[in-house]
């Protein structure tokens, strides 16, 4: 496991992901723009219209026999045919973080089935997620998916049964963006 | 729970906690300096000899329970009489970061027995964790203890069973850094 990574995403006129929509699930909406670059690492000033920020980190609920099972059929980021992609900054709410570890678990998984819903659309689809709960940043995760076009309607099935869970109760703000490259 | 909240911590000349000592019990130490000023919220640049960052944030492997059991008798710091703290800087190593959150868990209490551990020296501590992982800190964890001086024997043997643990297998850099307030 290497070292947290800063990732910074930065909405503006140049990038290699165009943004196709952006759309308010709950809460206020992100500004539209035309391009989203992604930086690895080390902050650098960079002009643009937004830029929110996260960082790779460890997991906080998977448990091991979970996590083998991820690793065993997860795809990694950048693979030549996904083409689409879509950045979904959540912010859940005071109520989720006051609760303790096991009932956040509970709501998790036990209840909403986060890892063995994700785990049927594998390997499909590609995600990485970015913490920024202590960054002082607008959102709690940033989360970036990578697919093919013909798997965008799994995509959407897998949103819709995540949306649909107790888990989802407790966000109070959601932006969905999807993107695309040639 | 209120948002998470930024504290910082700058070693130099001035600050209400004079230093009494500074000891590296594993890795790098920490420059010696007079004073410590603790700062909340908002970053204000300050001269320093060192600063060190953390966020006060959700816990990791806390139970309802064990977060209820430690509410009923968790004294708050600031306590007039409280005038011993110690500021005790960790760092994990990898292998810690790379297991899951069960097996984290399972070494943190179940086996090293953490909060059971600080449950039995309470009212007499007040502690405050800070998270640091995700900023780029040279730290994973800042603790701060307060105690009133006829608790530092009760201190020391709260730290000794800590340290004698199996989750303290997994700390590859500490400080113990002690300090003192009129």
């Amino acid at each position: 496991m290497p070292q947290p990574t800063l990732v910074s995403f930065h909405a503006g006129i140049s990038g290699q992901w165009a943004l196709t929509s952006v759309r308010a699930m709950r809460g206020t909406t992100l500004e539209p723009a035309e391009r989203l670059t992604i930086v690895e690492g080390r902050e650098i000033p960079t002009r643009s219209l937004w830029t929110l920020r996260g960082v790779v980190s460890n997991s906080r609920y998977t448990t091991r026999a979970e996590a083998d099972a991820l690793a065993a059929i997860q795809p990694s980021l950048g693979r030549i045919e996904a083409t689409r992609a879509a950045f979904i900054p959540i912010k859940k709410s005071s109520g989720w973080w006051a609760l303790a570890q096991d009932e956040r678990r509970a709501i998790y998984e036990e209840r909403s089935r986060h890892t063995s819903i994700g785990l049927t659309y594998l390997p499909r689809i590609a995600r990485r997620l970015h913490h920024c709960r202590e960054l002082g940043e607008p959102f709690d995760f940033l989360t970036w998916f990578e697919f093919a076009p013909q798997n965008e309607g799994a995509f959407e099935e897998l949103l819709a049964k995540l949306r649909a869970s107790e888990e989802w109760w407790y966000v109070e703000r959601e932006v969905d963006i999807r993107l695309a490259r040639p």
